[in-house]
């Protein structure tokens, strides 16, 4: 666990850029399949009809790919030990297929836990669409993470 | 559109059993290889050693499978035209390879929209874990939707 993140190494401010991702239409169409199976998630001549206008991403989809990027990006390597929960997740945007996603954090708090093994983590996620230079936030929510301490601190 | 639910078919305080699913390992870890490759979702022998003491799913997969059992049980019939986002994503246990799901709506809220053809419907959604006939909750979340009204009061 040498080189991974510890409690001490989050601080207030932070900002972390946590990865990129062009959503397809086929992951659009296989996630609702299996998720949630409604028109304008399923069958992009359906889409067009529907109040989205065109083949959109399921939002649980959109939170699902936010967590691939935030494992890849920073709990991988950080000694993650699970988090309670998220809030305020807002779906601003619909997402369409071709649209070009990043997911980028700020670290909102950090709080030691009264256990001296580790520590609270809260972290704003924002994922964005990129179009021509100009970024678009498409969702948000907020998660608290337990993180483990240094061994020194525990 | 004739039997499906409208805006006026909800009232503050109804319950809804909305489906039941048994969860296996093999579900878990294909979910976890897409969107959450931690290695307690991932593989049997590094979860038993992690603080979750066994394979378990990923939070995101069982707010996926809530949406899955919302489209089938109710959102399916009813003129729905999305969601704003979720809020009080509660992971209260590790769910296993196995565990017996059930999920649980209930309305908290009706309001109508300032749009005369929709209003929100506010649900606190539960899933709980079936074991032996008792039950304990193992997730829980609130959302916002917006359902199309009747043509005659919009």
């Amino acid at each position: 666990m040498g080189n991974r993140l510890h409690f001490e190494d989050f601080t207030a401010g932070q900002l972390y850029s946590l990865g990129a991702h062009r959503i397809t239409a086929e992951e659009i169409i296989d996630f609702a399949r299996e998720f949630d199976p409604q028109p304008q998630h399923l069958d992009p001549e359906a889409a067009k009809a529907s109040i989205l206008g065109g083949l959109a991403a399921s939002g649980w989809h959109l939170c699902a790919l936010a967590m691939r990027m935030i494992v890849d990006g920073l709990l991988g390597r950080t000694v993650s030990m699970g988090s309670p929960g998220v809030d305020d997740v807002q779906w601003r945007r619909p997402v369409y297929a071709g649209d070009d996603l990043r997911l980028d954090a700020e670290v909102l708090e950090t709080r030691p836990s009264s256990r001296a093994d580790r520590g609270y983590v809260r972290f704003r996620f924002t994922m964005s669409r990129v179009r021509g230079g100009e970024r678009e936030r498409v969702m948000l929510f907020m998660s608290s993470n337990i993180i483990g301490r240094e061994k020194e601190n525990a």
